[in-house]
């Protein structure tokens, strides 16, 4: 940032009266300009024990497998970003379930949040940031060309409550 | 938004190149300045049955009472955003339990996420943020002085879960 939004003359970065971290403030016009988080949600989607990845036809992580997700826009709920991303990037309508993971990302200033999922009918495709689509079971999921280590996180997380046979909300954190 | 906080120069409102929805973009540098919803982060802290709730001191809902929550910052994690606020608030350092609520106001552009949390020693003192900080049982809770939907929310769900024997984690919207 290095100039106003409000009023485009220059800002300059320090810590605003009463706050306690260093902002990026307008001198000319007085606005105060935070940065926070982004929250970034998708779904696990699932078929007869089998999990829907998206091979990423788009930076970063170009050629790796992912699940569906992407950044929350304004005006929707955490549960149709996780369905409105599921449809772009998978072209599947799944049925959505109870979020499953929540993983801070500090170094990127960003939430992962997954939802559980179950696509009914074996309809889907590549999206426009995608280059492929297809289901793993369990054997063939392609560990070390998973795109991010929340997906990877969120994968393993979802095995392992199946193979104890309850699925439960999980919150970590990457470093 | 009116300038580039990258460049300067005015922005224009349209939807971009591959994209499905307006932004604000810059046709001088080319940078295309996305928005996105907030995480407010907080927590319930409970002591013998008890929860804490903060009078607010600053508008919105000035004078109504809330649990303690605030929007996370960057180069936090969800929950260091939670304890950071309750300690700013509510001047009380709790035991961080699991997250309890997640509700999105999409009419805001906010996420709302609060964890349970055990007040351990009976400290606590009211913030800059704050008026005054007291410890309510169920009782006592002014329903009718309650800032903000997303907390009178989660303040039932909890005590219900705690009718109940047992806390799970809730995922609601508020239209």
């Amino acid at each position: 940032m290095k100039f106003c939004s409000n009023c485009g003359s220059p800002v300059a970065r320090r810590v605003p009266p009463g706050d306690n971290l260093p902002r990026w403030i307008c001198d000319a016009c007085g606005e105060i300009h935070y940065q926070n988080p982004k929250l970034v949600v998708g779904t696990v989607p699932e078929h007869d024990g089998r999990l829907l990845l998206c091979r990423r036809a788009i930076e970063p992580r170009y050629g790796y497998w992912t699940l569906p997700a992407g950044f929350m826009e304004n005006d929707e709920t955490t549960g149709q970003a996780a369905l409105r991303e599921t449809l772009e990037e998978a072209g599947a309508r799944v049925e959505l379930g109870a979020p499953f993971s929540m993983i801070s990302v500090p170094r990127v200033n960003q939430v992962h949040v997954f939802y559980l999922a179950r696509l009914g009918v074996l309809e889907f495709k590549p999206g426009e940031e995608s280059l492929e689509v297809a289901l793993f079971d369990e054997a063939a999921i392609p560990w070390k060309e998973i795109a991010f280590r929340t997906v990877a996180t969120t994968l393993r997380l979802w095995f392992a409550d199946r193979a104890r046979g309850a699925f439960t909300f999980h919150a970590e954190d990457i470093s």
